[in-house]
């Protein structure tokens, strides 16, 4: 496998980024092809963002995280004009007093893949190969980042309007409940720059390489379609990565029943799945903007925080909850969460009981199938 | 009539100011006499504040409005802690980059007659005898600073547990929406300053003088009290007012229907009135956090921007809407805004139709009785 580190992206990798961010997303994180042609017109514009390793990072330098946020449904159809992530970002550096160093993701999962390449392309700033937890999640606290003590605030959220909102709050879930109303009245699309920290802060807490994974992943995608064996190849591949490698397929089927709503500013619902071979095996996947637990007749296979991600049966092509479809013939691969996401103090902040499941997590290995 | 200036105020004033405050509060803007205690606890500890005049205040001076924000119902419940109003003004000039001068009242009708005072006597700064429109409103866009063009963003938004909010927008309203629902997310009762505005503008926009006429028109009720004639002394009073001049008892009765609900961020309804007399004469008042519109038999008496007063018919005490009581006997006076707000373009942002009134503005003195 090509570990070599690319000090820079072309617009090649794109593809393969909004590939795996997809899968990586588990359901969520708003579509990553919006994000693909976000980043892809700012390097026309702008030139290639230089990424950069986390240990490159000086331990006073000062790093901005830069997403969208809203409910992924809008995500699609309202998407940033640009000007909204400058100003998210100065208006933060205004606060702060001081111009960030460099840019990282708070997801790796989904269109904020993308948004910190565009980001640093527009702003010519460094781009670091991280992200706050290898995944998507629907809310701002659920980040290594929080886990590790950094603060959320101050932040700076931005619209197309260029109306702008910079929050101090005492506490992430504070931010979280004021940002979320905030979005919601600005039409649950907006552009997020927060949790500033240090260098040694980002070096403590962020989730490593998490840039070169996607790419990674929708390469293994690309490759084993070229092949004729996406599902498998793709498998293949995730468990040779540092954290994914716990790997399994829990189901192939067909979706049977989908239920879905916008509710308080997420995507919540469920989908239902049969088997195609008549064995009368059913599993019901629940979300909330990503897919949180995975049950076969009942009995858990996987559960937050590791992965749970849909891809089509034929060509792995991952599977938004939007683009969730009656009929659809799909296979779900469960995957562990990198270790600092299953940590207790983690669990605390993004385990099964902070989505209202009343079950403890059990990583996906340790699970009988 | 002593009109003579004073450069001061004293804890004696406040109990003037509270009760003048709550009469232009034309039965919001919240309870006055919160303010007052807010504002002796305030003069307690820093001292008194400088009380100033418009005019002198320099054209290149920065000058900043302060004020509590939220349903009146809630205001009372939930006053100011006062490093709220220290943080309101630190963002607000950190986002500036410049701090303020002096401080000007947004609306001297309620508790935000007594609030700037609470904040200059904290900050050490002088206060501006005026306000943005000499009596209350219910939203941020309607004032006189608005009118006259001054941007009411950058603004700040800060609660009790010292969240802050700095929100940018295009437009005032876009600005009340927003910080609207910040205030409702935040328990109905912020602190915010806004308007940030020079002193050219300052003297181009506001309503001079309304700290002096709230102080006044308290000290007309408390001197008709001694001589046992006080809603006569306060009408007479008015009548000698350069705003208030135009003056009318619309009816004499008691209060028979209340209705009131607090929806959207505000206190919403209407309470009628009987005649004591037996002569079957009705009057309906309207209300959005302030009386809107009263009319007799479906005939309008005098209608917003023109003030509408409830008071004690015995005591002139000032009834604010979350006062209103069953049975309560009250006399209702109508009086003249100052003349910037009957303006056209005035009546754009606080005229009737503003408020859902299908009708148009007539002056209290063409209404004949």
């Amino acid at each position: 496998m090509n570990r070599m580190k690319k000090t820079n992206i072309s617009k090649e990798d794109l593809d393969d980024i909004a590939t795996g961010a997809a899968f990586l997303g588990t359901g969520g994180g708003g579509d990553p092809y919006i994000g693909r042609l976000l980043a892809l017109s700012a390097m026309d514009s702008y030139g290639t963002p230089r990424i950069v390793e986390a240990e490159s990072i000086d331990d006073e330098a000062l790093v901005f995280t830069i997403a969208m946020l809203g409910a992924p449904t809008v995500l699609g159809e309202k998407a940033a004009c640009g000007d909204d992530v400058d100003l998210a970002i100065e208006r933060l550096a205004q606060r702060i007093g001081r111009a960030p160093d460099a840019l990282v993701g708070i997801e790796i999962g989904g269109i904020n893949s993308l948004i910190p390449v565009m980001a640093a392309a527009r702003l010519g700033l460094p781009l670091v190969d991280a992200d706050g937890m290898g995944r998507a999640f629907p809310e701002i606290q659920m980040v290594t980042f929080n886990v590790r003590g950094v603060s959320c605030t101050p932040l700076s959220v931005t619209d197309d309007h260029l109306t702008s909102v910079i929050v101090d709050t005492d506490g992430a879930k504070p931010a979280e409940d004021l940002v979320r109303v905030t979005a919601m009245h600005l039409g649950l699309s907006v552009i997020i720059s927060s949790y500033p920290m240090s260098g040694a802060q980002l070096k403590d807490s962020a989730v490593r390489g998490t840039l070169t994974l996607a790419r990674e992943v929708g390469c293994a995608i690309r490759r084993g379609r070229r092949e004729g064996n996406p599902v498998e190849t793709l498998v293949d591949y995730l468990r040779t990565t540092p954290y994914y490698n716990q790997c399994k397929v829990l189901f192939d089927g067909k979706i049977s029943d989908i239920q879905r709503e916008t509710k308080q500013g997420f995507n919540i619902g469920h989908c239902r799945l049969d088997t195609l071979d008549g064995s009368g095996r059913k599993m019901e996947i629940t979300f909330q903007n990503e897919f949180l637990v995975a049950r076969e007749d009942g009995k858990t296979r996987a559960i937050v925080p590791d992965l749970i991600c849909l891809v089509d049966r034929e060509t792995a092509n991952p599977i938004t909850v939007e683009a969730l479809k009656y009929g659809q013939r799909v296979k779900v691969i469960g995957t562990s969460a990198a270790p600092i996401m299953r940590s207790p103090e983690s669990l605390a902040i993004f385990g099964p009981r902070c989505f209202g499941l009343e079950e403890d997590f059990v990583p996906l290995e340790d699970i009988p199938e």
